[in-house]
């Protein structure tokens, strides 16, 4: 039986590609869309490459009825998002694609993002949305929030290593090359393409990243102590992909065993061989992942490499994979398309 | 009742593109993929976003079984395709992606590629398949021959034009800019990123580029008599897509109109609002064109538009198509992803 | 004898681009720099690329003392600039590099740019910047006006032809690809990396661009009579360059000999053998422009290439090479940098 | 008084960088150009950017007089230079920028290249071109081994830290972001637009990429002891630009100012203010190096960022520097120009 979706915020990328993905699932309908500074558009006239298709004019989100909507995608931007969620119907199915609902203490939401929660019970009601660990949670969540896409990387490459105990917690380094789509469509000079591209910049350096909430949250829950890692990301001049690149201190063999036997039956991510390294040119448009291990030259050193396309199994394929769970269709329905290569 | 499909030349961009798109058809088996120089090498091998993928091995041609195949893709390199197809079984159903069978004059092909055709009865058996404009002939047919991508662009912004006589048959001129992926995965110091990246060129110009000879042959065919078009491609840095910017003489009105009631009904070819110039953007990765009709500030000048992603509609996409039709599915059936946009 | 120099408006890329070009110059000293919105910062935190030299604090264009300045380059934006013209010592030299004074007929400037001209007597006394053609004037002028980047490439490509009466003036069609830069650093969801790269699309279609008032006053003058081209600009994503491809009926060989005999003796523009085309990338970053012409295959049509750095040779560059005249330096000091390439 | 300057291997992109750079240098003429597979040709048909130059055309090495040659840039493939280097005049001044000479212990040279040296003595002599920490020896060498690009970038961020005993010597991670031009003009599938642009991926990895045994030679001997540093570089789609960021275990504070100490009077490093980080885009085509420190959330750790870009400042234009070293010109010479930005 298909089932009514409504996109709020469906003017941003993530908006986009659930629009995208959607389309080619089978059994939803896109029923609504909002968009408030773009209210009464088309959404083909905010987005081209829609614009073949029947969907409905941008609303406001007070514009729309959801009593006839089975579930809620929540694209709009941080700190909007609790502020809306809080106010719709406590019996909507929602997948939220913000950093709303990613921290569950209160207070590691306020210290990362500099301001009170709005929505404190949510926030405790909110089930963590990176599927492969938290599906079964998933699957009778109301409320589902999506993860930070480097937050995800970084997860995909280090929660098995961390289960088993397999490295050193301290000694944790997570460096990464993002590409573009992850700012958003912001107005900013440095996202110009004249400016962007033909070179590349770290940027939330020395520990400032907000993502790292998420880290300390998962891997510290996943430990049963603090964990703290460090983290950089750096922007490169392309438009959608994350690759990770985990220094750890740990026996190669014994990681990509870990790493084997976790992701073994998992649809989406694939571990390649030992000693082969992934790019993030095989997952464009996918909501594929791959994983690789190689040993460094010295022993007891290994590095974990993690590659996704931040909108697809970074978010918005994340967002759906979820949905497809929560609405009780196959996990992997409208998210078997591959890579665009080249 | 599922089809069995062989792709011979699989290791190209074409053939990579036919893998992707088939993955996603739904009726279609990969059975054989062929690769003289990488036989014997996994397709993930070749192109790592195939990896989990369950595909034959890349074999050589005359390894495969063709009596299980019902119809064969051959994406092989020019004049190769009709050494091969003509030692083929003559029951097998083909659509051949190579410029061997585009041209139906035996002395045009010799023109335009520089020696005799080496099968000159299949050349005559060969439906050309621009799908919107022969698409009965194309149902019917054995052996299908794909447009040039270039080629298939203009065409379409320019037959409803010739054949409703509304355009100056000795004033029409053919600009294009066209992304890297058309020249395929050579080798050459030009196609290499630190050298097309940041800037734009033109090639093949003053009447030397090939797919005038298809040009020549459509155009010359439609109007009932000799029609010489201008046509200047100009090579910029994106790996897909090609916008042809023809310029006529003729009312812009007049144009939209008989374009309008060219393409209404087709599923693939949308023409925008009059005054609206379509992007690349909008079709990267998707098996659908956009049209659009400008007037020039002197009247009696108009400027018509055509968009398309040169791997899929101008190439893959439109063999697909084609296969479809041949095949008895239907002729959408695997192409109704949308472009990945950012 | 060092001059001194200010730049008006030096937090957009044209300004940054003089900064480059006079950093090189050896008889020019940076004496104040301004920037409206940016007044008070460093010109290092507005382009850090020039953090490491000795520049002037951006200042309010008010809080320069013009008395000691020699020439000031004005790279405001359009509009801005003819209000702030109007207001400096009628003494200064000044090269303009916006729009406001490129016009000379009032009624042509508010016909193009949609209002009335602030300083008609200014718009009568400046001098059309383009270096090639208007040298002796320029050398005389204490006001010059910059051309558009997209008018001097197409006008590199015509003005000998159009005064050697070689060419059907009523049949000229000016195609272009047009790098990024051109746009400035305006922040547009168009102009973001996300959404630029990986494409191209028209703009400024249907004989709507403001560079063709330029095109119409020099190619009408050079001619006796009214010449209306048709122009259609392309944008690519590539930060610096435009490529010309003009469209004329004429005879090839008469033509090239026209532009051998304009350009043999100039220093920056630069004719390729017969039959060759140029490429941008050829010229990116520096101030050399390079012409081609190429034979269609029917007789007594031609096409014209035209190859340059709309920073450097279409904008900046010129408009240095300009205050070498205006101040009596050598016309090519501090322009002989070669490209930049790969 | 004017040097004459041979440029061995001038068809590839270090070799074109020099002819860039030499040709605004003022005190060299460029007397020879060599090209094996391309002698006869002239440079403008192997880089169409310096056509309107008057420059020799290309000889076989052979053919080349070397009594009138001051110095000769040697921009050969690895192990080919070597193989002619030895065999050249013993008192040409040389600046070799292969692999060749950059390792002092044979065993070394032959563990990372896999064969043994063919001049030894040669080895033995050449003085490393690390110009900021060689300068005096350089001064007086004949034979200077230019650095690998990713090597310099390393060294830049670490070496005053490693001198002055600020960090865990077993705890270094050296972290690249590096542009596709690193790789020559080298005729791969991974390096075609189509491949490399829109993504990125990890090379080298697990201790293999040859720029180790530089950094362990330098290292260990700054340390007096063995340092083995762990590298990991990633190609990402831009032309020129390394990003090097290092993760070491000291003080932050304490190697900010040891850096500041060891680059507060070079011309061509510079420090940003603590806590800010380099971008590539801001050395574009310069001789300049930008480095930069940042404190992690736990104390005891710091991330130190060095920019540059590899083919000036990380290989021709160390070369030129070299060589005014060499030859009594000012270090600075002809190495002045700014970034191209954007």
């Amino acid at each position: 039986m298909t089932k009514n979706i409504a996109i709020l915020g469906a003017s941003g990328y993530t908006g986009a590609e659930l629009v995208r993905l959607i389309h080619g699932h089978g059994g939803m309908k896109i029923a609504a869309l909002s968009g408030e500074r773009k209210a009464g558009m088309a959404m083909g006239d905010v987005f081209p490459f829609l614009r073949h298709l029947d969907l409905p004019v941008l609303q406001k989100i007070e514009e729309i009825d959801f009593s006839t909507i089975d579930l809620a995608f929540c694209a709009l931007p941080h700190a909007t998002s609790q502020a809306v969620i809080k106010d719709l119907p406590r019996d909507l199915k929602i997948v939220d694609l913000s950093a709303d609902f990613r921290l569950r203490d209160p207070a590691a939401y306020e210290k990362w993002y500099g301001q009170p929660h709005a929505a404190p019970d949510l926030q405790a009601e909110a089930v963590y949305g990176l599927t492969e660990f938290y599906r079964d949670q998933i699957r009778a969540a109301r409320l589902v929030a999506g993860t930070g896409c480097n937050a995800a990387t970084g997860q995909y490459a280090l929660r098995p290593l961390i289960s088993a105990g397999l490295i050193d917690l301290d000694e944790i380094i997570i460096n990464m090359v993002v590409g573009v789509s992850g700012a958003g469509r912001s107005l900013k000079e440095n996202l110009l393409h004249a400016e962007l591209s033909e070179g590349t910049n770290p940027y939330g350096i020395g520990g400032t990243h907000r993502h790292l909430g998420e880290f300390d949250q998962e891997f510290s829950g996943l430990a049963g102590r603090k964990v703290e890692v460090q983290f950089t990301p750096h922007l490169a001049p392309f438009n959608r992909g994350i690759l990770a690149t985990v220094y750890v201190k740990g026996e190669a063999r014994a990681i990509y065993a870990a790493l084997e036997a976790a992701y073994g039956a998992e649809p989406f991510i694939h571990l390649l061989p030992f000693g082969a390294a992934p790019s993030t040119h095989d997952v464009r448009g996918s909501n594929h992942a791959y994983i690789g291990v190689a040993q460094d030259r010295r022993s007891g050193r290994a590095i974990v490499f993690a590659a996704l396309d931040n909108l697809c199994k970074g978010s918005s394929g994340q967002a759906l994979q979820n949905a497809n769970l929560m609405l009780g269709f196959e996990e992997t329905q409208g998210l078997e398309g591959l890579a665009l290569f080249p």
